[in-house]
């Protein structure tokens, strides 16, 4: 039944509700794909050796998961197994809750098949995970794991949390759907906190309407029925903040994107921003570090020597930082997203670079998440979608942008998107 | 030493300082009254043993509680001592990890004492803590136990939080000052997440100046020097959100309080609310229950049977909102915030009542939190001061108001107020 590991949760669910194929078989074609590609990918810190159906089970047959396998980020607690949060000196043991965003999950109907790869701490010391799509490369991190499984055709969907580009970078590298919801649209509550006015949770797919339906579960709602617009009604800014850093082949596919979507009848202009606009990836860099060492203040008191130099240099910066100067930072954020709302008057969506390029050779580090940092801080809701190919056949994703709160009107855009340029998400060649 | 219960942590400190009193002269008298008082008062849950002073004799001198005891809330995750949630059907061990909260106060030298008592999940269910003044009177809650520990002089600071009025309400109804920061200004790490847009920590002192000295110890920051305005400086805005509900009483401490504050100089007015934002109290009750619906799923759905119908009342209302009308209430309560900016152009500070009246009789509820509502849903800090008495002679509150990120400037316009109106906070008596 291998064949089931391309397709997206909700094709499995019409299968499912027909009688074509029954929820063994998709969590059979899920462990089949595990057990031929994870010494490869290496996506798991921790697989139930008996994934627990029960709740799946017991879902109403209408649950937007049903009979669903996933998997977690491994900072999300879980009752039934360990969490590491991506380190070797936090002690792994079960929690007497699940995450919030666990349990929400279950009620859905998901099938739990064990905890995904986070870097340490969710910071940017790596993990073990490689790109499936070529396995000398990164995937991207945090969420590395949970990217790199649906990737692969392990998943359809997986957890993962964004503080930076946590999400969108291993979506982009990865070649698949990665969705960070407005901040504090999912509960964080069970999940380790890095810096808790940008931490994230979000997940990965192979479509967008996958992204909808995971959207219903995680809010616990039903949902108005999707309503993609024509391009034609769409106006669209292409940005890149900062300019700097950028490779040309990635700047490339942003115009070609752009080109593309205004052949197919959009109106695609650059987006005005604000004058300033720029300074808010440092912002998010400073307000970060601050947030960080306090947040994780015990780690660091108790576990010092064990902590990553990628991490220690995050919470070290954090340290030098004061509340006034935090403040300040904070104010400066909130007047530079004010300012954006002119920008929103000419607006639908903004699309932008995921990330600078292709997902980077080597497995030392995780990429750079410079290009979702001025996206992240004022906690707006974005999707990469893999529109793109780099010079060396890698994905290249692109990353829709919209106002916080709008994120059903952002799913729909990039669903209208996805059509028109007639995206698909295929298992790696 | 039983003298040394009635002083706050600053003057503790300075006679620590000129070597007038040792950190175990501090540790002794706390550990004494609560031996001669825990038995009415019920303020802990858990009280350590042999509490470590390890990290507090490894504080710098100038740490900002060096050798100070604390209590913190039972919703807060600790290393070295269980903590039960206010819940008997949460496993009650200790966490691999302090929260961020509490390992913030051992940096600061604090000395942990215990885990006081909350409500069940911190939400309306009461727990075993009597009020201090009065032992037939409830303390409020959520932050029962904290309130009253700090209030009894068992301890000169606790740690409590805030998601509807949990640390304005009991601080009123236990006569101590009580202090809810703007949200998102102390990291929520490892505290039981009830409604995260609202959980705040916060909490309990015996003076204004003790607040700020706690104040920095959260943000591991040194700060400016406190500069309480003149009151001829101070524009004060009255208010009462919602109009029906507060006793005659009451309504009668607030005018006096204006009249009080006028005599002495300060510019003082009905605060000029905008057109229904007493709408933002019923707001606020919604928004909190879709959110403790999502973020407690696992303990709703595990262990449904156990939990109070006070908290389950909550959250079955939670279940019956969706997103989509969530969203909608989020985007009113925004609109109404932003409605106050131009009320915050003509006044410094709003003055409200912290709660309806006094401590009510009995121990079957914790009070109305209906006065904090309007002001916690947009974040803004709060501060109630011990300022009048009601007709049974029980301490009677009222909440000092800002701006969001205003708290050091209104720290200093409480200390202006509180001197100004020569406020001090006795033992029971």
């Amino acid at each position: 039944m291998t064949e089931l590991n391309g397709l997206d949760a909700t094709r499995l669910g019409e299968m499912l509700a027909a009688g074509e194929i029954s929820a063994q078989d998709i969590l059979d074609a899920s462990l089949s794909r595990i057990d031929a590609r994870e010494d490869s990918v290496r996506a798991w810190t921790w697989r139930s050796p008996t994934p627990d159906q029960t709740t799946a089970g017991q879902s109403a047959p209408q649950a937007p998961l049903r009979g669903i396998p996933v998997g977690v980020k491994d900072i999300m607690q879980t009752r039934d197994m360990p969490t590491g949060w991506g380190t070797r000196y936090l002690s792994a043991e079960t929690s007497p809750c699940d995450a919030a965003a666990v349990a929400l999950l279950r009620r859905a109907g998901a099938v739990l098949l064990g905890k995904t790869v986070s870097t340490e701490l969710a910071g940017f010391t790596p993990g073990k995970t490689r790109n499936p799509h070529d396995l000398s490369r990164t995937p991207g991190g945090s969420s590395s794991g949970s990217a790199a499984a649906v990737a692969d055709g392990m998943v359809p969907v997986a957890l993962g949390t964004q503080t930076a580009g946590s999400i969108i970078r291993p979506a982009s590298y990865c070649g698949v759907v990665g969705f960070k919801p407005s901040f504090g649209t999912v509960p964080m509550a069970g999940i380790k906190a890095f810096s808790p006015s940008l931490d994230t949770a979000g997940w990965f797919t192979r479509s967008v309407r996958d992204s909808r339906r995971v959207f219903g579960a995680m809010t616990a709602s039903s949902l108005p029925v999707a309503a993609p617009p024509t391009l034609s009604q769409l106006r669209i800014g292409l940005a890149v903040v900062p300019v700097a850093g950028l490779e040309a082949s990635t700047r490339q596919a942003l115009d070609a994107t752009g080109a593309a979507l205004s052949q197919a009848g959009a109106q695609v202009m650059e987006a005005p921003l604000p004058e300033g606009f720029d300074e808010l990836a440092a912002l998010h860099k400073r307000i970060m570090a601050y947030e960080a060492a306090r947040a994780l203040a015990d780690e660091y008191d108790r576990h010092h020597a064990s902590i990553g130099p990628k991490v220690l240099e995050v919470l070290d910066e954090g340290w030098t930082i004061g509340y006034v100067d935090y403040r300040r930072d904070q104010k400066e954020a909130a007047r530079l997203n004010d300012a954006l709302a002119g920008c929103w008057q000419q607006l639908d969506v903004i699309i932008t670079p995921s990330a600078t390029g292709e997902a980077p050779i080597g497995h030392e580090a995780t990429g750079d998440p410079i290009y979702s940092r001025a996206w992240t801080l004022p906690g707006l809701p974005a999707i990469s979608l893999p529109l793109a190919k780099g010079p060396a056949g890698m994905p290249i994703g692109m990353q829709l942008i919209a106002p916080w709160g709008r994120d059903l009107e952002l799913l729909d855009m990039a669903e209208a998107v996805m059509q028109s340029l007639q995206i698909s998400v295929p298992l790696p060649a």
